[in-house]
């Protein structure tokens, strides 16, 4: 039987120190402002920008959510990137994905000054990442926060076998490289994948984002691996649940995250300790 | 017995392409110049200078080496570096490391304009590298030539297990994500990884960059795996060698690239195609 971990719980405890840091930045005279550019009208994206906006007011950071048309061009998205690099009082902006299909969305992430990169996805920032050069450099919320997690738990990842499932911008290759910087022996794995499940059975920590539902499955787990499940998928009756199967994983695994509550809170409490870390460095 | 990669007669051909290319240009009224800044008295780093040197005078792509002392500081060749970034006569840059200690390699690395980065260093580039978006972006040299080998001998990586040995930023890490980008199942070993022999034994594809000789012997390699050899070592007598055990890993390699004569000269040949590039992409 794993020990489960309680993301929700540690994300309270890093909102609980960024909403220290967000005070003696105020009273330093210098309010943290994040700024989030939510364009057209996707559903989950509006819920997104909300819960973001709400945990920045929650922490006491400045939050400004700058909604745009659908049928924005992309001169117009970037000339509104432009101007929020040059606002003194912006500190971090977001655009959140997907944009819509007239915007080329790594157009729009070149653009972001790297500076007020909140996602950390401007290359120079997924680059400094896999040069293993990250003094003052943001990087992606979802897989550093798996870090923290990794860290709260004291697992060691040191020469550690380490699989990760999925290659995505966002999630997979920013994980990779904090996994490989933490000198763990790196396997990235996707849906070219020969005999997945020879290459997962091997994992000691296995961070799992496919976006399918129960994707990974008790077989494919190594008795004693630390289990990091980053899907948000629905069940079959519309339940929230993650990639691993989670009732049966966990009767193998060392440590194991559950959906919800484990990986998802996590990821926008660093966006906001990101925000906090991108004013204190631009100070 | 395997198929021997021929990696002098493969950049020869390159180079042919190349001095075409540059005839081209310069019809157009554009001559390529490759600017290499040498810091110090460095004996390999004075070879591998001149080496550069001729094959550019070979190609007829213009060739400046700037030969700085060691005790220059950080500041002035950070300023050189800026008066060559300005230089609308300068299309590549290259400052040949290592540096001397006085120096910070990796300021000096983000210092060069990205659109002039001869060796594909530069963290936007690598970023740009690892997010798959490479349209006009340089990437490091040594995996580039690697590539146009599987290319040339026509191996196919989509779905194979591929395996680098060595993180490095010139090779281990930038080899990854161009395997991981042509669709491979990419794993990265180094120095802390455990049981390295039952991931190189898995690997179909085999990358070896350790710069120790003769580190892979034939019972760490898989029946009919390709076997790429970045080494350029000394062994006990003092000749030259790779870090591959050539003589028995050939006997189980469907493919294996020799050493001399393998990837080496093909490090070079990139670095003018890539020069040439650079020039293209900035008329």
């Amino acid at each position: 039987m794993s020990q489960i971990i309680d993301g929700k719980s540690l994300a309270a405890e890093i909102d609980a120190q960024t909403m220290v840091e967000t005070e003696q930045l105020k009273q330093n005279g210098i309010t943290p402002h994040l700024v989030v550019i939510l364009v057209g009208e996707d559903g989950a994206s509006q819920i997104y920008v909300r819960n973001k906006e709400r945990r920045a007011q929650k922490l006491g950071i400045k939050s400004t959510v700058i909604k745009m048309d659908s049928d924005t061009t992309e001169k117009e998205l970037l000339a509104k990137i432009h101007e929020l690099n040059q606002d003194v009082d912006v500190n971090a902006i977001l655009v959140q994905m997907p944009l819509p299909k007239q915007i080329d969305e790594f157009k729009v992430i070149m653009a972001i000054d790297p500076k007020k990169d909140a996602d950390g996805f401007h290359p120079v920032n997924v680059g400094r990442l896999f040069e293993n050069e990250i003094a003052q450099t943001p990087v992606a919320c979802t897989p550093q926060g798996i870090m923290e997690m990794f860290k709260k738990y004291q697992i060691s990842l040191d020469g550690k076998n380490a699989v990760v499932v999925g290659r995505s911008t966002i999630v997979g290759k920013p994980m990779a490289a904090l996994l490989l910087n933490a000198n763990a022996t790196v396997t990235v794995v996707h849906s070219h994948t020969k005999d997945l499940k020879e290459i997962t059975k091997k994992a000691d920590i296995l961070v799992v984002a496919t976006g399918i539902a129960h994707f990974i499955k008790a077989d494919q787990v190594k008795d004693g691996a630390v289990v990091i499940d980053v899907g948000m998928d629905r069940d079959e009756n519309g339940k929230l649940t993650g990639d691993v199967d989670f009732e049966k994983v966990q009767e193998k695994a060392s440590f194991i995250t559950p959906v919800p509550k484990g990986v998802g809170p996590m990821t926008i409490s660093m966006l906001m300790k990101q925000t906090i870390d991108l004013t204190r460095w631009s100070v």
